[in-house]
């Protein structure tokens, strides 16, 4: 097996040149660097990673908290973080959480004990159960919601959901149902903000027999659809805080004889792949995932690197896209 | 900042009965383990986990390489890895390689470097794109095929396609289309080999005309089922090699005014969670992805551990369920 030395002859620099190109590139000229990563691969050199980290005291690891990553919206952050973070020589720890506290601080020691130099967290700070993330861990938030502190990525979820309703007043809805997430969860909050301000706009009355909640599950969706299904003054339009809740909403529609959009019109949040292939195809609210997971790891590792950040908090544009799910109230 | 003696002198233990309760749990006692756990609660130490790994030349991290972590089925197997590697006290490095072999290569060099203990690879084999993996390294394949090699867990698709096709046959269906992934993909070859098993078995013939090429996504068999509504003798039924592309085919059979089941009976593989809400309700086949990918993890602890696999190869038993999307052949 080759060491340290082979390289540098093969490279025709001293042993510390090879030395500072894996620990410390950047204070390694781009000529110097070039040739030890030719010898390097001429040699079949396999540096211990973990000496080096041991001796830079970082992991060039990164933590990410999910509260689930069967969930489509997050697998596609994740995705776009992972990328970024190859990129830059980063690895990604998935840390799957079940939004469980435990789960989370045992995490968040792998940073206190060095196995990871940060954390992106993907679940906004919700009352009862806020992130314990000790002073010293960097930190970036992305998803979050207005409430959500330190350096974060999010989009406007309140403007969102407020072009959604306004849209669906616009088309002549005058009763519109939601089906939210918990009620203390931050994204509903947001959400519902909006829903009211659009509602308010238009001289509606908020009327709270309309709001029917769910988990974001789209089971939550299947059921709390129900609630619509047997009232006397159904609404014409039910807009529903994740793409999950609305799918599910539409499979008790469609069952209980109601036609989407003809009877019912039907939006979401999010607009996952199945946004688009679902009957009738979703309209929603499209966040740009990938643009939010790349910001997020950009930022983390200016943190990481002791670097300032330009701003703690980066809202994204959100784009409404318009499907076949809605149109203007018609027969009950 | 509290120390390994602050934490000996509080759990009355030696400093190196700590060290061994850190390094080597199972050298010591589960009376002094206890000891030393609540010693360390109470003084607050964090231990250097880099520290351990570069001393133990192990960094308690596994990689797990897959092709796309936003294909449903995958981020399910990769949930229930990471959920038995944090209960052993590992971490899970996310490896999304887009089944490039560039990034598999840089993934699985972590491991030659020392940054991981083992891979757990998604892929399977595919002639042309095979893994290249050095056979100092741990490695476990899950979701494989009947080529896969090495130590690995799969499930039978040659026998769920099989099963599949008798019951599309038991149904009264003599023309079944097939919506495929690419031709070469190792899946691909055994779940078509089923297919023609059940054919043959029932003195079927085989018909070229009626396989339509995908590539897993749904937008693929969206396309691919194109091919089938435009034909003079149109098949009755469509197995599709996913639940993705059976949804994507779903879609194009009623934009051409086909009913489904009705007209035409489609068929999926794996059971993402969509196959329960799609209209009509998916058919198709669940593979047992948490079973898979906990087992997966067990496989490779002890590879890592330096012990003997009962097994080479474990074939789990997949599902078939039956939902909406099938009938008995009906108007064409």
């Amino acid at each position: 097996m080759s060491n340290i030395r082979d390289v540098a002859k093969e490279a025709g620099v001293s042993v510390a040149t090879v030395s500072r190109a894996l620990s410390d590139p950047e204070k390694v000229s781009q000529a110097s660097l070039n040739k030890v990563h030719a010898a390097i691969e001429r040699v079949g050199y396999r540096p211990n990673m973990l000496a080096r980290s041991f001796r830079s005291a970082k992991s060039y690891a990164v933590v990410v908290l999910v509260p689930d990553i069967t969930n489509p919206f997050f697998s596609q952050v994740i995705r776009s973080i992972e990328d970024r973070a190859q990129q830059k020589g980063y690895a990604v720890l998935l840390g799957d959480t079940r939004g469980l506290p435990e789960r989370e601080k045992e995490y968040i020691r792998r940073v206190e004990t060095r196995m990871a130099d940060g954390v992106i967290q993907l679940r906004p700070d919700q009352p009862g159960n806020p992130t314990v993330m000790p002073s010293d861990v960097k930190c970036v938030n992305v998803c979050g919601c207005e409430s959500t502190t330190g350096p974060r990525v999010r989009i406007d979820n309140r403007g969102a959901a407020r072009s959604v309703v306004e849209y669906l007043i616009s088309l002549g809805h005058k009763r519109i149902g939601v089906i939210s997430g918990l009620k203390d969860n931050p994204h509903t909050i947001d959400r519902l903000a909006g829903y009211s301000e659009a509602l308010e706009a238009a001289g509606l009355e908020f009327d709270p027999a309309l709001i029917a909640e769910g988990d974001y599950t789209t089971w939550s969706g299947l059921n709390s659809a129900k609630q619509f299904c047997h009232m006397d003054n159904r609404p014409s339009a039910v807009m529903c805080m994740n793409d999950e809740m609305a799918i599910g909403a539409i499979q008790t529609f469609k069952t209980h004889g109601l036609k989407v959009p003809e009877n019912i019109s039907v939006t979401g949040f999010d607009d996952i792949s199945y946004a688009r292939y679902c009957d009738p195809n979703l309209t929603t609210v499209a966040q740009p995932a990938e643009e939010m997971g790349k910001l997020a790891m950009d930022m983390l590792l200016r943190l990481i690197e002791g670097q300032e950040l330009a701003q703690q908090e980066n809202v994204l544009p959100a784009e409404f896209v318009i499907r076949k799910s809605t149109t203007v109230p018609g027969n009950k």
